[in-house]
């Protein structure tokens, strides 16, 4: 497959605006990917996320092939028609669920998680995760890998990328197979893949991963192994250490990250594409973005508040109602607050991602980045009712 | 104020095909009113519900004046301007509140509730709910009444017709007042009146209550003290001893009712307005309504099926997502579920009244009931998943 990703420009700070042409429509880079893990972004429909104007969002094959498993879907056309969602969709492996979630096994031949599925205890494998992702039938899949937790060892962090890039090598002949098989799910039977950098917190081993990683030939490149705890100073290493190692011409996806803050530094190190929960859990749980920094909407300041939830917003609840009502909601627990809320941070994250697009273009992220983190983090630490 | 309805057709079974011209626009006749109890219907946008074909939504006066309090709302410019909804919106007066809350006392002056705002017990009385729903400003307000348990005997029910009649009357001048000093909030300033009829399940009171309060000269007319678990013939047999001694010139409305069988029953009887929680209700519990009857879509039969909802729907999840994926969204516990069914069965509802109206223009509502209830009933019955 052709490469999916064309770079446009590169601004003086090494930030990238690109296209990434996918099976299903061109996203334009940098880009942020709403998290829709159980085939759904938590509360909000298709055509409300579309709205906000992201173009591709995530789905997670360990947690569809607990529920409902990938076979239904696969046999319902593929995951783009079960959940009304015709942009792109990429699949995240299952690697990550390695790290987060409690296990039975882990050798060299997969994982067995201790969740059972129709009595039997889930496993993935590097082919299993992507005959998984075939069935799914996303425009982007994920190779299977180790996501290493934080703070890890550096002895087990060695062994671990080798594993890894066995993995990925695995992942990548499996998928090779599926592609040849024609036995990806969905009207275009297209589907990318990418690899992931590992290496936890060591310059040499994130070289050599991505090194490694590099050398299978993908359609793109993750760096993992973040999000688990290190904080935007070690990540911002990690991505420096990282980056430089991964291909020019490929698109650069960091994933499960993050706040604003995190974006700006990533996206000035070379990163092209993003996924985080951030938005839409932060919504859930009554925090919203704003330009000048992030609110409580559940404090009582906000309970004659006229104004909408920011001023410089162009969502529907801000050309709607007024933060009060936000308020009233969360306070009467009536779900529409958490939808509304999600609808708002889904669309702060896209007009952020779409000013960097533009600051890129222009020359200027730089100034971009200090003009909006100025406004957002000095209010941030102002306001009584930021967190 | 002129007589908001006008009658435009009426059908051989009695069926009345009318416009109703509201300060906030003209509703086609006979309608159905989403319930949005604390300004939201349920999990859904007021964009969704207006998308749906609702023309006019209802409000609590009990529950709003609990919270966030009238007070805020009329400072915040009004309901419509808080929650975003630029329609026509109907507010209940507390009255039904009367029958379904604990209660420390209810007298000649009204009605204080167990539950307290801000630490004192909360009060209505004819007064009180003139001046809630004038500071909510809504485009009809109902008078305070008082709502009769079911079963009643008929010395109460008999005294209680006449405490509603001075209630009404007492709720007439005290919103007379109102408009006179021009405290109805929003941007028309405007604000209808409707009477309700009670007399419990005795034809002789019901005519009574009818009578008085028809000779009060209201905009329009509610039959109450119904939905109260009296059952479908009974109903009929209310709306049977009532509606003829109502002004024919005016809207009549029918409290808290119903299932589509009521629905068909009543407007065969002359009613023109309907409220009721059953759409929104069972949606949220995956009780969805089709051309063939209720399904549950939590039965294990609809995992793995790719039709929609209901074949003859138009509704966005109709359109866009296979049963399978409703199933899984409920099996999941994800929000948007009973955001999805939610939204198709108030697009059901709609659907059903435009076909009612279209029937009744044509002359041919007992042909048109005779067919949507051969298929509903039938099929309902038949069908193993249905509830």
């Amino acid at each position: 497959m052709p490469n999916p990703f064309r770079l446009l420009a590169t601004d003086p700070t090494g930030a990238r605006r690109g296209t990434l042409t996918l099976p299903r429509g061109v996203v334009e880079t940098p880009t942020f990917m709403p998290v829709g893990t159980s085939a759904a972004v938590k509360g909000v429909t298709a055509d409300q996320v579309a709205a906000t104007g992201a173009g591709i969002i995530l789905g997670n094959t360990y947690h569809l092939a607990l529920a409902p498993g990938a076979d239904k879907i696969a046999k319902l056309g593929g995951l783009h028609r079960f959940m009304g969602w015709s942009g792109p969709i990429l699949t995240d492996s299952g690697g990550f669920q390695v790290f987060s979630l409690p296990k039975t096994r882990v050798d060299e031949r997969g994982v067995t998680f201790e969740f059972e599925k129709g009595g039997q205890p889930m496993e993935l494998s590097p082919e299993r995760s992507m005959e998984i992702q075939a069935q799914l039938g996303s425009d982007i899949a994920m190779v299977f890998d180790e996501c290493l937790e934080y703070p890890c060892p550096e002895r087990r962090a060695a062994e671990s990328i080798e594993r890894t890039f066995r993995w990925e090598r695995r992942s990548k002949e499996a998928h090779a197979r599926l592609v040849l098989e024609k036995r990806i799910s969905g009207a275009t039977g297209q589907q990318l893949l990418y690899g992931i950098v590992q290496g936890s917190t060591f310059p040499a081993l994130r070289q050599r991963s991505a090194q490694q990683i590099a050398s299978l030939d993908f359609d793109g490149y993750a760096i993992g192994g973040v999000s688990v705890g290190e904080g935007l100073e070690l990540l911002k290493k990690i991505v420096g250490w990282t980056a430089p190692f991964l291909p020019a011409d490929r698109a650069r996806y960091l994933m499960g990250v993050g706040l604003p803050e995190d974006l700006f530094a990533s996206v000035e190190r070379g990163i092209d594409q993003f996924d985080c929960v951030i938005p839409t859990r932060y919504a859930r749980g009554g925090t919203l973005f704003t330009a000048r920094g992030k609110i409580r909407i559940e404090h009582r300041k906000y309970r004659r508040d006229a104004y909408p939830i920011d001023t410089s917003c162009d969502c529907y609840p801000c050309k709607t109602v007024p933060r009060a009502y936000l308020h009233h909601l969360f306070e009467t627990r009536e779900p529409l607050g958490e939808t509304l809320a999600t609808i708002h941070n889904l669309r702060f994250y896209q007009r952020l991602l779409a000013g960097m697009r533009s600051a890129i273009e222009q020359a200027r992220f730089a100034a971009y980045r200090d003009e909006f983190l100025g406004n957002y983090l000095r209010a941030s630490e102002e306001s009584p009712g930021a967190d």
